[in-house]
């Protein structure tokens, strides 16, 4: 066992990197940075050697890994909660934000405001324990269909980034998610679908308490907010869970902008890249005018960062995996 | 570099565990009862068997990893933080907490509580960028001794624990610290003690912010609480960073508890034990009756709950590295 996976290390470190590596990414001038960084940093004595344990590459996960069009993943699963537990609940009929959740009426909902989000956490995050919120998740991630492509979310990732994490573990990186979603949300499925284990995975939290139930230990999910993972939070994630400054950072938007600054302040070599949706026909195209990951500063910041640009459409030969 | 590492890694692999894996074990139950686990969590197919990403072991530091006595080493650190900046605070002569560390009359430091404790984190741990009190940990870590032993705190670690933790990473081990002590306390010198990465780290922490200064991205770290990694917040902390289960524990106090009974609750193999300072002519003996790392409750329960005791006096041949 040890053997063969020994033999398949040696196999992977006998050439450089090779571009069927990254099959899904057309070649020009991100292929080749991607690939000009991760050959400097593993070769040893050159100017852009870094140290296999400081090999941290941190990456956003809505918009960045998979879609967040026509609305971040996580709101559709709290949508169809509701939808589900309506019947119990006759009352939401006449009560927002309930009520513009089910009648679709998402300005209603944006209307009730940071009050109406709370609620909606309350009753679609809290008041069960984890392993009932995991299983909950997993049976939502293996039946619910986006309404644009009708295929299960968790295969809306995006192929070529799949195979960038793929790439940078052949190339002794950790991989790290660092989303403003909830950690417990990406948990119960990243590792299937990126490869990306449980304990690397950073995000926005809430109160968790111990409990022993009917014997046995329990976490209790309380609807308070523990973390915020995103803008300022994500340098603070990386902070309190990896301990060290990543370098490499993949984002989308401004959400992500400290993240880059973070990872692309230290004095060694980095390389930050957003991706840059741009892709109606595939996918969707949006920047500074949407509600939904606007990139807008970070993007007017970017050369000046010397942060690149994936575009989609120009960069991608494939945007999700075969069905 | 990657085809030596192989090399050594096939080498480990040949054969199961032999004795020279934890040379200063003492034969007897403790011992068998590590190697008997350890041996049947690698044996695939066997009842034991532990898949490799679930081989997580979780260990407390004071007490479990290295000397908490005669106080724990954090609040060595905190008192000799107030006296090297007392000169530049003549008012603390008169003020307690100051005033009770500065005579070295411990009881006026514990007479002023909590609200004496947040005064004297706030001075010596906050109010300072992530990388000073990095810095400040470390100089403290390579200059401060031990008023007993005349020692590096450092190098006060149990040489068995070095041992079994490599043991452990030996046989696809994820070894972790989830500590009461603060988190960025231990991460500037354990990697070098204990071989545990900082992203392996789990401890109390303070509130952070991240900030611009002069240009840098710093983290600002401000006298509030975020997190108390201790008793029933220990399996919150393990679930909050590592996602999943530990099939492995070790702790010396009540604070662990927890910690034990979650490790102990799945439905797989699982091993818990519980470090007894017994030998106070080589460390410490103490147990129910002191006011650091007590254990008591844990010690009553060990037996009904299949935790192992291991009696330092009888079980350790040795208890710290040479010097
Ligand atoms: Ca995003
Ligand atoms: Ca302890």
């Amino acid at each position: 066992m040890r053997l063969f996976a020994c033999i398949l290390a040696m196999a992977a470190a006998i050439g450089p990197a090779w571009a069927q590596d990254l099959p899904s990414w057309n070649e020009g001038p991100i292929k080749d940075a991607i690939i000009d960084f991760v050959t400097a940093a593993t070769t040893e004595g050159g100017p852009g050697w870094v140290e296999p344990e400081d090999r941290i590459a941190t990456f956003d996960n809505d918009g960045t890994l998979w879609t967040e069009h026509p609305v971040y993943f996580q709101f559709m699963f709290v949508s169809d909660r509701i939808r589900h537990l309506a019947p119990r609940h006759p009352e939401w009929k006449l009560q927002p934000p309930f009520k513009g959740i089910l009648e679709g009426d998402t300005k209603a909902v944006a209307a009730s405001g940071e009050h109406g989000v709370t609620e909606l956490m309350a009753v679609t995050h809290a008041w069960m324990t984890a392993e009932a919120f995991e299983e909950i998740v997993s049976d939502w991630i293996s039946t619910a269909r986006h309404p644009r492509f009708d295929r299960p979310y968790d295969s809306l990732i995006y192929q070529p980034m799949v195979e960038l994490m793929d790439y940078l573990r052949d190339n002794g990186f950790q991989t790290w998610i660092v989303s403003g979603g909830g950690a417990d949300f990406m948990r119960p499925w990243a590792d299937d679908a990126y490869g990306i284990p449980p304990q690397q995975i950073i995000g926005s939290q809430i109160a968790e308490d111990y409990q022993i139930i009917e014997g046995k230990p329990q976490f209790m999910r309380k609807p308070q907010v523990f973390f915020v993972d995103d803008g300022p939070g994500k340098p603070v994630g990386i902070h309190r869970h990896i301990g060290k400054r990543p370098v490499m950072a993949f984002g989308n938007s401004d959400g992500d902008y400290q993240m880059l600054e973070y990872t692309t302040s230290g004095d060694g070599p980095s390389l930050a890249m957003i991706v840059h949706h741009t892709d109606g026909d595939r996918e969707y195209a949006y920047d500074r005018d949407t509600h939904i990951g606007r990139l807008d500063k970070a993007m007017t910041d970017a050369p000046a960062k010397g942060w690149h640009l994936i575009d989609m459409a120009r960069d991608w030969s494939t945007i999700y995996p075969e069905p």
